[in-house]
């Protein structure tokens, strides 16, 4: 009454190792996106849990047969959306053993080998972020998580003993404040509404023609919230907005924390990669004068989910607001010694997959050099689109091309009289268009209000040839909608 | 430049699936903990990261020289510590498909089958805990993390407007208090620290000699802190507390809770599972009255980390709460209509793995069947080292065995005058003794102060052989121990 049977199980693993290889093989040929609408898997399949055990063959047909329809593949090569994200092979490797050990890394004790790797690889990527030595990491799930990490450190270290008394009912305690440009993560709001912060004491500063944010209205903000009594409490910078990949001035900002005493975190989750560029250092120009930073492996290191880093320049306040040893852990926790940290003293999750293990694989696999070589084309690519764009006069760029994402538009009829509402309809008719052809796969996003499409080359398997094909179809497709629409006027 | 070869990768994966398959086949020759300290690990490994690409090859050979000497293994048939969390053949193979796809399920449209599926399984589980229709779930990574979500919804439903405004700097907001037994997770302290409402605020409610909440004393708790002009927010009653698996009297919890209009959230991350056994289901009385319930399958019930599941009875609580949608995702998250959710709506998490897939295969390659015949097989084998603790005179049950975990003693001499505090370093040295043999790994606890050893069965591999076996040990060590103590004096 155990498992699977060994030799089935044996079986079954090498079935799936040629699933994998073969999607991975295949994946180009593959739609990119599925075809079919909201509800269709869900009544596929049976409303409530089988009685009897079901053969793994028969569930690895319903897998292929239900589930693969409704997959977007983000690995797909022409996946272009988001940040492209994408899994590698040592990565899934990784996640392979990762899925047959199960340990949770929760202390030292309770997994040695999970935490001392998980050490090391933040050693080292702390090294590739060309972050000082001071700084220690912790991996958590996302950035949205570490986030709230990092601010909960900042508002213990206003010495108003918030760990202990809270912030509700304390006279003692005024309004916290935080500060990001106009292009920050959402995920700042959300740490604002868990940390009891409140949505509307996050202040989204002006960005510059760039999406930059202006250090001026930064400061004229905090000084607005100083003479008001509010408390400024932090300042997220981002290295690699969500939007257009703009990099915020770090250094400037880092001197505005210093003076009014304010926590500085940055948010490099995407852009951190581009610190492995000689020729992209200068994006992480200041980030080490921030107190926490944010790099997620699994967005531009080819890292699957989830692996999202936060280096943090004094653990021992991150420490401060969540150690917390319950009994049954206690003499594990001792035993690690000074030597290595106990994780869970660092977070808020307990149980804690072995993430360490696929990057550990994925860095090793490609080297530096690899990664370096990897992230360095991807930038290049997004040149290129760039170039592709600027040369048809029927589009246009919405912003300066810095990392791997490229944000245009088509603007016809070029010179024409048309409003910036209809140039957002008809982006987004070219949109929907595209992307229904499931050759390609692009998103958008909303520039100064205008609507932006997005080309985000991240993937491991994109090739120029990929790009060469999107940008084809882009154009055919605008072709085709706008003699469409002359024939219907 | 792109990824590993695919013949190579090909060939990489057949080798991991031999590794997996010989791995669970021969677990049980393992030493199941290691016997390094701390630090040796990351000493045999380069501190920083290699700058050419390394072979797959080599590098698995590292991870078999240097990680695996450090495993700690979860999944050997006599790891008795924690909840004894296991992973299983299916999970494994979900896994393995799982980061192969690499989507990620933030909004239907970024990955409608993850979405979907994950729709399928929390109806399912729902349907297995016996929890009515109104209950929505979501999954998340951990119940520490649920339970953040969990109150974050009691806090909304205050009516103080806590997302916008947060807590801090208002006259109108007292101080929230938060109730849970002595026995209680200490993930409420963590949530009660992120989320400023305070450590201090967290009332530690008296249980009785069962180690159940006090009902009278919860009443009495809640009624001074409101005379004291506190908010009383939230009770959180346990279904298998950590320590010895007791149930709090969740019924009667419910009538405080809706006398004094607070959030009632059940933990039931382990003892949920009891659910599936008609002659368990009583420890589940009174959960149908909660706000919210966390259930982790990723305890017992065969899912590997992570996994976890809230239900709220009130799903649009949570969802004012987190519904965040930036301009990138609104397009998508429209898309999904009415028809499912974007789970991305329900937490902090926008970065969410496919998790449901694992659960998926498990619960389907079992059946309800073949899950609720182990989880009540776990139950006896409990019972069973039960009566072969009270059957030795030299040894006593410190808690009563409700589901799948004994916590016990060495008491000798019988009948002799040991104070305390030398049965508590008695017992200390035993189990350390016990786990550092390698045979089988036990942990502890303090059940009213005292020191007490704890075997969790829960492990898919742990037959009555296994437990024969580490009963055989846990006395053999300590008649050894006795007797070096006896050379000794």
């Amino acid at each position: 009454m155990g498992d699977l049977p060994a030799d089935e199980f044996r079986r079954l693993l090498h079935e799936v190792a040629d699933w994998v290889a073969d999607y991975r093989e295949g994946i180009e040929g593959r739609r990119v996106v599925p075809e079919g609408g909201p509800g269709e898997i869900a009544a596929a399949l049976p409303a409530a849990p089988p009685e009897a055990a079901e053969p793994m063959d028969e569930i690895l047909r319903d897998f292929d047969r239900v589930v693969m329809p409704g997959i977007v593949h983000w690995g797909h090569p022409n996946f272009l959306g988001y940040f492209a994200t994408t899994t590698t092979a040592p990565g899934i490797l990784g996640e392979m053993l990762a899925a047959a050990l199960n340990v949770s890394a929760m202390t030292w004790q309770t997994s040695p080998a999970a935490t001392e790797l998980e050490a090391v690889v933040l050693n080292w990527v702390r090294q590739m972020l060309g972050l000082p030595a001071e700084f220690q990491g912790v991996v958590y799930d996302t950035a949205s998580v570490a986030v709230i990490h990092a601010l909960a450190a900042a508002r213990e270290e206003l010495g108003l003993d918030v760990r202990r008394e809270g912030l509700a009912g304390r006279a003692s305690v005024p309004a916290l404040t935080l500060y990001a440009s106009d292009q920050a993560h959402s995920s700042l709001e959300k740490a604002a509404i868990t940390l009891g912060v409140g949505e509307a004491n996050v202040r989204r500063v002006a960005s510059d023609d760039e999406y930059r944010m202006s250090v001026g209205a930064l400061r004229r903000a905090v000084e607005t919230d100083v003479r008001a009594g509010h408390r400024p409490l932090a300042v997220v910078a981002t290295v690699g907005t969500t939007s257009a990949t703009s990099v915020d001035p770090v250094e400037e900002i880092a001197g505005v924390c210093r003076e009014h005493g304010l926590w500085l975190h940055v948010d490099a989750a995407y852009g951190g990669a581009m610190a492995l560029l000689e020729e992209g250092r200068h994006v992480m120009r200041g980030v080490e004068l921030a107190d926490s930073v944010v790099f997620n492996p699994h967005k531009w290191l080819y890292v699957p989910l989830d692996f999202s880093t936060l280096y943090v320049r004094r653990p021992e306040a991150l420490r401060r607001v969540f150690s917390l040893v319950p009994e049954y852990l206690r003499g594990d926790a001792e035993r690690a010694g000074d030597a290595v940290p106990n994780y869970m003293d660092y977070g808020i999750q307990l149980g804690r997959r072995f993430r360490a293990l696929k990057a550990w694989f994925v860095i090793r696999a490609f080297g530096r050099e690899g990664l370096t070589a990897r992230v360095r084309e991807s930038c290049r690519l997004a040149r290129l689109v760039a170039e592709w764009v600027e040369a048809d006069g029927r589009f246009e760029l919405l912003a300066p091309v810095v990392m791997g994402v490229v944000c245009f538009r088509a603007r016809l009829p070029p010179g024409g009289d048309v409003s910036d509402e209809g140039l957002d309809e008809l982006n987004e008719r070219l949109l929907a268009r595209v992307n229904a052809t499931g050759a390609v796969y692009l998103t958008h996003t909303r520039l100064r209000g205008r609507l932006a499409l997005r080309i985000a080359v991240g993937n491991v398997l994109t090739r120029e040839r990929n790009l060469t094909h999107a940008w084809e179809l882009v154009r055919l497709q605008l072709s085709a909608l706008l003699s469409s629409e002359g024939a219907a006027r």
